[in-house]
C-alpha cells in the first residue's frame, strides 16, 4: 500500500500568499471599477534590463546553429558563470571561493528546500519568527523538530541564542519580512555560536544588494571562520529582476563539514555536489548567459538603477508612514517596510481594512508566525507611481 | 551537531555518466589527434528548432518591456503551457486530464528525484535491472527498501511481478538503457497489479515520440483505470531538443490516492501541490513560451524532422551491427540500441576496447544495474555522420 509522508499533513492548510490572492480574487471580482495596488508578494515590475535581454538573445541565437547548440550544462552550472560570481559577488569583497564552491540553480526557494536532503532529520532547526514560510514548512515536510527564534521590537530584531541546542540555523539578513539587517558583530556572534555547537548557518542574502548602510555585511563570508559553518543563497530574482526568469546559486565552502551519527566528518560540498548531479540538470544555457550578464559594466549600471528605483519606493512607503504617525521598521537596508499595526487589530483585520478602504494589499505579519501578529509587510517592489498613490490612499483614512 | 543524511554515504562514489567523462577524457588527452564519437549520454546534437527559437525572442522581447514583463509565474506552470499539453499530447488520444494534473518543472530528472518527497520512507520500491540510475540513487538517498526487476533476454525484457509486496513500481518504456517496449496487453497487466496491490506506478515516457509500431502506449493513461494509479512523467528533452533549455511536466491524475498509516485516503495531487508550491518556483516564462510553440503545426513539423533524423541513426546503427553479428535490442521504438557484448567481455572491459580501437564511446550496461553486466548502450542522438562513421569503424575491427 503506497503511504503518504504523513508529514504534509501537519502543514497548514494554504499557503500564506495563495490566500491573499483568493481573498484579493474575491474582493476583484465584486468591486471591479476599483484599482488595487499590489505591495503584498514580494514580486519585482521593473522590466528586465536590456543587457540581459541582449544576452539572451545572443544565446537563444547560438542554440538554433549546429555548432552553437547547447545540450546537457554541468549540473553544477557553466564555468562562465560560475567564475563570473566568484569574481564580482566575492572577491571585490576580499572573499576568495573556489569554482567547485558555486552551485547554480533556477531558484534560492528550491535551494531553501532542496539542501534539506543532504541533512539527518535528527536535526533541530532553528528559524526566527516572524520568517519566510519556506523555511518553516520545509523542515515540517521533513519532520524535524523546530525552535523559534523571535524577532520582536523588545530583542531589536536580533536574534538571541536559542535555549536549547540546534543543528541548523536559518539566517536571512536583510531580513524577511522585517526588513532589518544584522551588522558584523552580531552575525559575529552566530558565526561563533555555529562553530561551538559545530552547528551549520543557511545564510539568505537574496537582499543584500539592498543595503545602504555601512558595516552590514553582504555576505556571511565577510566574517572569519564563516567557511567552516555557512552555506550562502543569493538569488537573482529581487537584484536583476529574476523573478520570471528563474535563476539563483548557492556556497558551499569546502571547508564546510557535517558529521555521522558516530562523529566522523563528512564534506558538505561533496554530499551536495552528489545531491545536485543525481536530482537536478542545471540551468537553462540562455538564463544562464542572461545571469552572467548582470556582471558587465553594462549590466551592474543597469541593474543599480533598478535597485535604486525600488530603494526610492521603499523611502517614499517608510516616510510616508511615519509622516502620518506609523511606527515602521525595515525599508532602509531592505525593500520591505514592517509597519506595526494600529489600534491593537490584528495582522489580517489591517489586511482586510487596508484592502477594503484602500484597495492596498499587503502581508500579513501573522502569516510570517507568531511573532508577526500586530505586524504588516509593504514591499518597495511595485512602480513608484503605485508607491505614492499608496500613501496618498493611507494618508486620507 | 549537525548531522548528515547518512543515506548518502550508501550511494555508489560515482555517477555513471561522470566516470565515462573521465575515462574519456583521459583517453582524449593521452590520444589528441583522435576523433572520438560520443554515442554514451543520452543527449541530443541537433540544433533547437527555429519555431522554438522563434518563441523564444517573442518572449524574450516581451519580458524587456513594462507592460511585458512576467514576474513569478505560476508555480505548477502556466496555463498556456498545460492547456496545450492537455490538447496535443492527450486529448488527440482520447485521453481527458485537467488542467490541474499538469505540473510543469524544469526536467524530469529532477521530477524524478522530488516526487519522493510526497511519499513516505516505510514504502517498498521496485526498479527495473538495469535502470536509468536516478530511481536508484534517489530512494537510497531516503533510505527506501528497493527491489529489483530484472529485465533480461530470457523474459525477452519484459519486467515480472515483484514475489514481495512492493509500493511504488517505476516503469520506464521505451524503456531506458534497453530500448525494449510494453506492449498495451503487458502494461495493462502492471496497472492491474498496482490497483490490486494500491501501488502507485511512476511511469516514465520521456522516450514515447520514439515509438514507431502499433499497439504500443504512448501514454500509460491509454490504460483504462491508470489514472488511480499512476503518475506519467514527459519531457521536452529527448523529443524537442530541451537537454539545454530545461522544461518537462508530470501528470497527477485527481483520482489517484495515497494512504496514512492508518489507512485515510490521501488526495496525491494535492501533495504535490502543495510540494510544488512551497519548494519549486515555476519554470522561466520564456522556456515555457518555447514549449508551446512544439505544438504549433509548424512547431510539430520541425520536431518530428529531428525525431525522424535520430530514428534513422537508430537503424543505422542496429541494422549495421547486426550485419556483423551483434545481437541487439531496441532502436526500433526507441533512440537507444542495447547491444549484447560479444566473446564474454564485461561491459566496462568492453567500453574499453571501443573507446581505444574505434574512438567511440558508449554506456556500459553494467552501469545500469547487475542485470546489464554484458550489455552496451549505445544511443542514435549522434549525427548521421557520426552514427554512419561509428559503424564503419566497429566493422573495421
Amino acid at each position: 500500500m503506497i503511504l503518504i509522508n504523513e508529514n504534509f499533513l501537519k502543514l497548514q492548510d494554504n499557503y500564506l500568499f495563495s490566500t491573499i490572492a483568493k481573498k484579493v480574487e474575491k474582493y476583484s471580482q465584486e468591486n471591479k471599477n476599483n484599482k488595487i495596488i499590489k505591495l503584498g508578494i514580494g514580486d519585482v515590475t521593473r522590466p528586465v534590463v536590456p543587457v540581459v535581454i541582449e544576452a539572451i538573445n545572443k544565446a537563444t541565437k547560438e542554440i538554433g546553429t549546429k555548432t552553437g547548440f547547447k545540450g546537457y550544462g554541468p549540473e553544477q552550472g557553466y564555468s562562465f558563470l560560475r567564475k563570473a560570481i566568484i569574481e564580482n559577488d566575492y572577491k571585490s569583497r576580499n572573499i576568495i571561493l573556489k569554482e567547485n564552491e558555486i552551485f547554480v540553480s533556477d531558484g534560492a526557494k528550491c535551494d531553501c528546500g532542496n539542501i534539506l536532503d543532504i541533512f539527518s532529520e535528527k536535526n533541530t532547526v532553528a528559524i526566527t519568527n516572524p520568517v519566510y514560510p519556506v523555511y518553516l514548512d520545509t523542515n515540517i515536510m521533513c519532520g524535524r523538530k523546530i525552535i523559534y527564534l523571535p524577532l520582536t521590537e523588545k530583542n531589536n530584531f536580533i536574534p538571541e541564542f536559542p535555549k536549547e541546542k540546534v543543528d541548523i540555523i536559518y539566517l536571512c539578513f536583510p531580513n524577511n519580512p522585517t526588513g532589518t539587517v544584522l551588522n558584523k558583530k552580531e552575525l559575529e556572534k552566530w558565526v561563533q555560536y555555529a562553530k561551538e555547537n559545530k552547528a551549520i548557518i543557511l545564510y539568505d542574502a537574496a537582499y543584500e544588494a539592498f543595503i545602504t548602510e555601512e558595516n552590514i555585511p553582504h555576505s556571511i563570508y565577510e566574517i572569519e571562520g564563516a567557511k567552516e559553518v555557512a552555506i550562502e543563497f543569493k538569488s537573482y530574482s529581487k537584484t536583476a529582476g529574476f523573478t520570471g526568469l528563474r535563476c539563483a546559486y548557492i556556497v558551499v565552502p569546502n571547508e564546510l563539514m557535517g558529521y555521522t551519527k558516530k562523529g566522523e566528518k563528512i564534506s558538505i560540498n561533496k554530499l551536495w555536489n552528489r545531491r545536485t548531479c543525481t536530482k537536478f540538470n542545471g540551468v537553462s544555457y540562455i538564463i544562464q548567459r542572461a545571469a552572467e550578464a548582470t556582471y558587465s559594466e553594462e549590466g551592474k549600471k543597469q541593474i543599480k538603477e533598478n535597485i535604486k528605483y525600488y530603494q526610492k519606493n521603499a523611502k517614499i512607503i517608510k516616510e510616508g508612514l511615519e509622516e502620518i504617525g506609523f511606527v515602521t521598521y525595515g525599508g532602509k537596508n531592505s525593500p520591505y517596510i514592517w509597519l506595526k499595526v494600529p489600534n491593537k487589530m490584528t495582522s489580517w483585520e489591517f489586511f482586510d481594512e487596508m484592502l477594503e478602504k484602500t484597495n492596498i494589499v499587503g502581508t500579513p505579519g501573522s502569516g510570517f508566525g507568531k511573532c508577526g501578529e500586530g505586524y504588516f509587510r509593504l514591499t518597495a517592489f511595485g512602480t513608484i507611481e503605485d508607491s505614492i498613490e499608496a500613501i496618498k490612499r493611507i494618508k486620507k483614512i
